[in-house]
């Protein structure tokens, strides 16, 4: 199989770190819209129309899958991306939704939503999880963690003044939905923070979960041909991609 | 005279604050490319595209003078834009560097610039500044200061950690030169961090100032015509408008 990961910018790489992983594809195209990162402030329309404009990017390509790696664009563009693209579409919010179903038995469990401002507002993750029967549900918009993880900062007195000041009203959930693609770098911090028994779910993993169960994988493919498009300095998320994924 | 101010996107209100305080122009056309921003993060290239795209619209009107409110414009594309432009363009790094010269009459005194990525990569500021003998300089990319204002933070924990961060290795200037139009916005902070005694040149004052050197301003206009465009969300920029610049 021939897969698309598409994120607004870098961020996506972190998916496509869990599907290598998981050897499951044969060839993976990304495409990161760097030129036109942040999504998560945009408008709804403006991300409806970029998400399109990447599918119309990945027409070039005879793909048998496209993977919605930003939360954002997840959360907005969705239906959208399905009307205009000659393959499935599948979104990191969907599949977050899915990989917190699966760990949290109890639908009585507390499940707090991180993610952009856009993400958040949009409700998409607490709607699905609604439907699911999980109404104990806390959300926050955090996007400075966005800015703080680009200056490569993971811990520290910044971090910690920021936790302080978004979660001063937040109640210790049961589990934590990463909502960004860039969330995953703090982990360890958001662990320490709330207690190493509240359960974190990864856009990257709970993918390849929904992935498994959507699709009959019958071969591995240790050496699957990858593919780093990018609409601004391609070199530099080449360079990125290199670091992450330990790339030759 | 009718003039246009362009910006990456709502920071430059700033700018035209200063610019309706002196009264100096009969019409201010903004532009904020708030469907592409942030520019500090983006590449040369993208950035004078962008530029002369914002060039291409102001076409659509007679104007008199461009004044380019963002620094990460300013100091990549200002040549791009001159051009393009039926016009002469005025750019905020030029602006501050005068308004430095003016201010500080010993060329030794300790520059900081403060600005985005972009903006301290670029060396703009330094480039003019050495032209006018001032060597005693440092810089310092402080693109979070931009994330932290946008979630309305200009004081507290997370502001003094980030300063913290960024300042630990920048010794006590005698001007710092706020290099990116948000950062007026927590002016009092620096003040505070750094000493009353520094001297802060803040873009808005500084373009004021160049313009009053390079322009006879006969009338004072009290009631000019103004009108806001963006390239996403105009009514959210016509709000943060009305409320920075306390229109009726």
């Amino acid at each position: 199989m021939k897969i698309g990961v598409f994120d607004s910018g870098i961020g996506g790489l972190t998916v496509v770190k869990s599907l290598l992983e998981h050897q499951l594809f044969e060839q993976i195209i990304y495409f990161g819209d760097t030129a036109r990162v942040p999504y998560g402030i945009k408008d709804k329309n403006t991300i409806i129309r970029y998400a399109i404009e990447a599918v119309e990017f990945f027409k070039n390509f005879e793909l048998d899958l496209i993977v919605v790696a930003c939360n954002t664009v997840s959360a907005y563009a969705l239906e959208e991306m399905r009307e205009h693209a000659p393959c499935p579409v599948i979104g990191v919010v969907e599949a977050g939704v899915l990989a917190t179903s699966n760990k949290m038995p109890h639908k009585d469990s507390n499940i707090l939503i991180l993610g952009t401002k856009a993400t958040i507002n949009s409700k998409a993750y607490e709607t699905q999880l609604r439907k699911l029967s999980f109404d104990n549900l806390q959300a926050k918009a955090t996007g400075l963690f966005v800015s703080i993880v680009e200056e490569d900062i993971y811990n520290g007195s910044i971090l910690d003044a920021t936790f302080a000041h978004y979660f001063k009203d937040i109640k210790k959930p049961d589990a934590i939905i990463l909502g960004c693609t860039h969330f995953p770098l703090i982990s360890d911090a958001l662990q320490e923070y709330f207690g190493e028994d509240v359960v974190l779910i990864h856009s990257g993993e709970a993918i390849v979960e929904h992935l498994e169960q959507l699709f009959a994988f019958s071969k591995k493919y240790d050496d699957p041909k990858l593919e780093f498009f990018a609409s601004e300095n391609p070199e530099a998320l080449r360079g990125v991609a290199k670091r992450w994924l330990a790339l030759r």
